[in-house]
């Protein structure tokens, strides 16, 4: 099995004939304005809007590589994409640079791109510019570094949440962390990750209106992303634990493991904020979506000093704290 | 001296606090849109114009990442901002992830963040978002992936040369890779990269005109520039050995290590075909940049099969060959 080597990293003739023969036929989104992908250009162009995009970033690294549900590439371009979209922004056009140690099965890294161009299909958004590069790494297998811009729909914020507003959760909670910790345990579950763009959701909601806030509950989990939008809108935020949906396979994980499922990464769903009286025609929208087909009303907000509380199913109340870290095991 | 962690990477209020304390401190150019990178946000707003605009990725891994004359922060900024550049592009918003091994001082860590930042300010261009993660990342220390875009001021491409354009090289040739070389080798020089933004000069010469192809000699060099131009554009590139400007150290130094200056990477220059009758007016331009000062015409495009040949300064013509790798020995 052909392996990434050394000199191909080294910027000459064997790194063009590796993107040019092996890794740019698996992609199909490659752009679609007057320099794309295939130009192989110094980068490419992208239709912008007169006023304001949103760009985004992020270094996407997990451990393995490939993990039930997906892998290392759909997690990128996905991630990036939900980056998009809680700020309301349709996902338009990516960059992707790739940084894999020596050794790294070629045909893997085939996979990797596929798995992009499957996310980028789905939103109709494409990959106009990349960069290849071969290290020794160390314990990291592949870096890929998504970089997303996003034309406007209606700019929202993580901070913008108000007393009176309902909390949605667009689908059950914790299912790419335990996955990935799953998985790094070598334990034999049904469990898959979640990772899927959630531009649709986000979209039918919009459509609706009433949405005052958004955040995608990435690393910290869903009690991070809560914290962080009471923090920044300076509210109480108070959920009820019987309403956040969490699968079997979940909840069973994380007794056995003792990890808060809370706590850990989510890849395809959206935490919002959402006028009272518009939060059932709203649910009703995302529900109509095949990525938020579990969205519940998990909370309200309230006045008061910004944080967040849970109502127990035995009928108490307790402080959700702010994770101190991610509790997954990480490379990176 | 504090150092990075592992935990700093968590994702959780460690990485925040070192976000908010340490790191954005070292940074005046945050943004200008709705939302900017002090919002902490999930993406942030960069200004658009109607149309198409250019973007651009690199992940930026250099050994030293310390060097004579700058460090993988500056080499970043200034390396995607002069893809932008070579493009026909004014930088506007960047976006910059960065993954940093354990142990990394979180001093040298401002550092690279200072210098990005005096980059972006030369450039009256701004970092909005951002993304920094942690790792063991072997012999990597650092990865600086930046991505850019920027607003197209005339398009220009690495494919434009035409029959009887003038070659026009911005400065002096094999700078930064015989810099990289001589402190890899613990050789005692004072040859300093010549890592810098152009796009001053880039513009300079745009406002006169007549500018039919643009490349940034990076990885590969003057030769892997050249070729590629000659490769795309469809013609003969000639050039004279004996107009080339090459510094005495660079000269003395690749001499000692049997190194082609031609084949090493410059990251403060640009190649550039010029209509014949405007190349006068178009250096003329350049040269009144501080970026410029040193250019030079080099040489003629001609049809014939795509390559590139020399006229060396003994008399006799050489094809000058597409490097197979890069000769500075990398760690990425």
């Amino acid at each position: 099995m052909s392996k990434v080597r050394r000199e191909h990293g080294a910027g000459g003739e064997l790194m063009e004939s590796l993107i040019k023969e092996e890794l740019l036929p698996n992609l199909t989104m490659r752009g679609e304005g007057s320099v794309t992908l295939d130009d192989l250009d110094d980068g490419a162009t992208f239709p912008s809007v007169d006023g304001e995009m949103v760009m985004t970033t992020d270094a996407h690294i997990v451990d393995p590589p490939f993990f039930p549900g997906g892998n290392v590439g759909k997690l990128a371009a996905a991630g990036t994409a939900n980056d998009l979209a809680v700020m309301g922004a349709k996902p338009v056009a990516f960059a992707c640079s790739i940084v894999v140690r020596e050794g790294f099965p070629i045909d893997d890294l085939k996979r990797v791109y596929r798995s992009i161009d499957g996310v980028l299909s789905e939103l109709g958004a494409h990959l106009i510019t990349g960069d290849t590069k071969v290290g020794n790494t160390g314990d990291v297998d592949i870096v890929v570094t998504m970089t997303g811009v996003g034309e406007i729909v209606e700019l929202v914020r993580d901070c913008g949440l108000r007393p009176g507003d309902k909390i949605v959760i667009t689908g059950t909670v914790g299912d790419h962390g335990m996955a990935i910790l799953a998985a790094q345990q070598g334990l034999d579950t049904d469990l898959e990750s979640d990772v899927a763009p959630v531009w649709e959701a986000v979209n039918a909601a919009l459509e609706v209106g009433g949405v005052t806030s958004m955040k995608d509950p990435t690393r910290g989990g869903l009690a991070g992303a809560l914290n962080e939008m009471a923090e920044k809108s300076g509210v109480r935020i108070v959920i009820e634990e019987e309403r956040i949906p969490i699968r079997e396979e979940v909840r069973v994980l994380s007794e056995m493991l003792g990890v808060n499922p809370l706590e850990v990464a989510n890849e395809g769903k959206v935490v919002m904020g959402v006028r009272p009286d518009m939060v059932d025609d709203v649910l009703d929208a995302i529900r109509s979506t095949e990525v938020g087909k579990n969205a519940e009303v998990i909370g309200v907000v309230e006045e008061g000093t910004p944080r967040v509380e849970m109502e127990t199913e035995v009928g108490g109340r307790r402080i959700v704290e702010k994770p101190v870290g991610d509790p997954v095991p990480r490379v990176c």
